[in-house]
């Protein structure tokens, strides 16, 4: 299926596209406090879309008792609820989505401006216009497109249950709240969990997802002096916190690359030869990816092959190092701290716990003399997913994308985490399909993010053609 | 010599703070190509306010042939030129200072505007308010005072140029290029150069410095991926540029601490044994340092004594390192991009260019794979500054200082650089005297640097009592 552009004009003219940019547009960093209003009116406007395709929709706010007035805050942003009543005795399928979108940032290098969705040659630009805004809102357009015909016909409909989050982006603080909460994990309960914010393969052929690592994000600080200081004056008798801060990332991997942290790697599970050989067949190439990103995809440990390094290996990367002067110029000072963001991504049989702990220990144990080491943020611990090849769940999907596309799909085990969906794995006890329909050129949680009409298409069509095989 | 809180309402009264005040509320970030208009109009302030004092003033530009246009405006801030000619045979005397100031950032950790002087208990609070504009200031005060009464008495009086540049905090760009014509070298010849832009000893006691480190700034800039890329996608596949820089900028020291740039040292000369006593008995305890910095002195190599680090050792420090995602929260980024700044400072016997070159040629050697490293800014190459003991300019210094002060003075090797003063020396043919009244306490470079109304007197009477003797 390819989109010529007169598809893309009538899909412009399409309710599908206007309800879409509408909700594009709305600036939800969930991340942000300041743009708690914003994703309020985000998830009220999609409570209402609900409403119109006949579901009872509501607005769900996680317990907020014994927390601080700050986390309370945060415990502000929405989660959307939904239930289709299908046919009597039809087994029940959980939908999994989320509002929330990256921070913008860095402004300058958007083309039009992040919250102004823009066609632009068979592609919409927009923060969230895919991740996970563009996936999750076409497949609820096939899913309506169903619902409609298969109500006007009489045809067997399932229950299907639609939770849509606002903090995906920022560790699902509020969701993992909810289901901690007995009523609500009952609400939830479900024989099929479907999530649509994955990718597909090259060439959009349809992809499953078999697994996905856990993740941990976290801040370090380190702080020396009580004030930045005169780099002459005090340059060889004040410690530096850049360049303390420097030596304690540096130490994280071992001169191969590989992660230094003793003990890190105890328990993890390795790949299975079978899992191996199906992630090769449905990965990118090294050429491929060093076309995609623009540079040789030499990250990670030496010697390992990128799909194993991708997706069934550890990381414990840098997301952000900001520490004294940056501007024009120079500035002669010895910065007094520093700042890091990391994040941690984990395979199966890894304890997320466990693996912060001994991250923390680690630089502890390193930090510089004359300085101060602390963490003073951590969101998101979670598990790896592992999601058994050969299961029920996993043939049917097959089956419906045979259908779809005559490559039939191939298997993907994610580097990126859902960090909620094995929580709701074990809380709504349904067998999660993990397939969606992302390409790497979509960019997103980058500059110009955006979704083609061809992948909007797509979904909606998965949409349409899995949830009656559901009933 | 104390100041009460009667001779600080006294002075907030005289004619000199109110001068001093409107000097130091120009904002002249000589770095920042739009302050330029505050710099031209600070430099008209001190041209009109040298010709209120009998001298010839005018503002000199730089040559600014066969240069590029970006760089021509670095090339617009003036140099004001002055002089007052004093008894006919008398010797010259080159008095030099600098208008520019340090960026005020973070703006957000200053209790008052940083460009509104205010005073508070017996001291004035600004950007500027000690570095340099007022310890240049409070000398012409002096030398204002000085050159009244010797004229109103007919007493003699040397031969005075006065230059002030607006260009000391970001390498002296223009005045470098002016020294560079024989026309200006001609104008500035002078028997003896003051600078009053150093620091006292504690407690305020005098102190004359007898060397100072040189200088070179640089920026390190980093680059991986054509974009920001996801750090669960790509996490372990793609490199790091937070990553890489921290690896790089940490395999510029030892585990010990020292410089670990193969043949930096090379040609470094040892302080003798004469230097090191002085300096010993002119500096500050390590607990007197802890006090004053808010912790262990411990940076540069370990088992150095401070004095000899802080003094007669060279550096690198890192100034500032940014690279990806630092707002709250997280963002699962793979930053593409990473910009550290760096300063070296050098010590007699090294050559900067030489030591600059080794620098990059270390990075650029341990370049991350996948990576590509620039230089894309460097400024202020300088050579350390060394004025040996007992010459006959030292010991003028020593006898006027020993007249103003009981104690007498303490000699210092300053760790801080003014990488123009070994320029002037050499083309100028005078024999510079470093005499200047700073205490680090005053927060040069930081947020709420401040000035004391007495460290404002002593300059002040500092510049009263040397000139008469230079005639």
């Amino acid at each position: 299926m390819e989109t010529t552009s007169e598809q893309t004009r009538e899909w412009l003219k399409s309710g599908d596209s206007r309800e879409y940019f509408e909700l594009v547009a709305f600036p939800t960093v969930g991340a942000d406090p300041s743009r708690l209003r914003d994703c309020v009116a985000c998830a009220t406007w999609l409570k209402k879309w609900l409403k119109g395709i006949g579901a009872e929709a509501e607005l769900v706010l996680p317990p907020q008792r014994g927390v601080s007035e700050e986390k309370a805050a945060a415990l502000s942003v929405p989660v959307v609820f939904a239930e289709l009543k299908g046919t009597e005795g039809a087994p029940t399928l959980l939908f999994y989505g989320h509002y929330d979108v990256q921070p913008a940032d860095p402004l300058e290098q958007w083309e039009t401006p992040p919250f102004e969705p823009t066609p632009r040659d068979g592609r919409v630009y927009a923060r969230g216009a895919q991740d996970d805004k563009g996936q999750f809102f076409a497949f609820l357009c096939g899913l309506r497109e169903f619902w409609r015909e298969a109500g006007a016909e009489g045809r067997m409909r399932p229950n299907v249950k639609i939770l849509l989050e606002g903090q995906e982006e920022s560790g699902s603080t509020g969701l993992f709240r909810l289901l901690g909460e007995a009523e609500f994990r009952r609400r939830i309960a479900a024989d099929v969990m479907l999530v649509c914010d994955t990718s597909a393969a090259s060439d959009l052929r349809p992809a499953i997802v078999a697994g996905m690592r856990g993740v941990c994000h976290f801040t370090v600080r380190l702080e020396a002096a009580s004030r930045d200081l005169h780099s002459g004056e005090f340059g060889g008798v004040a410690p530096n916190a850049a360049q303390g801060m420097c030596e304690l990332l540096a130490s994280l991997h071992d001169a191969r690359g590989a992660i230094a942290v003793a003990g890190f790697r105890d328990g993890a599970v390795e790949p299975t030869a079978e899992e191996l050989e199906a992630a090769t067949a449905g990965a990118a190439s090294a050429a491929e990816i060093a076309r995609e990103i623009g540079t040789d995809p030499c990250g990670g440990e030496r010697g390992v092959e990128p799909v194993r390094r991708g997706g069934f290996d550890p990381t414990i990367e840098v997301n952000g190092v900001h520490s004294g002067y940056g501007g024009p110029g120079s500035k002669t000072v010895i910065p007094c701290e520093a700042v890091a963001k990391l994040s941690m991504r984990l395979v199966p049989g890894q304890n997320p716990q466990r693996c912060f702990e001994l991250v923390k220990e680690h630089l502890r144990a390193r930090c510089p003399g004359g300085m101060r080491i602390s963490f003073p943020e951590d969101s998101g611990l979670s598990s790896a997913l592992k999601l058994p090849l050969g299961s029920p769940a996993m043939h049917l999907a097959e089956e419906v994308l045979s259908e779809m596309d005559v490559r039939g799909p191939v298997f993907r085990w994610e580097g990126a985490s859902i960090p909620v969906v094995a929580a709701l794995k074990e809380t709504s006890g349904a067998a999660p399909i993990l397939v969606g329909w992302g390409q790497s050129g979509d960019r997103i949680h980058s500059p110009n993010e955006s979704f083609s009409v061809r992948q909007f298409l797509l979904a909606k069509q998965w949409g349409k053609t899995i949830v009656p095989r559901l009933a």
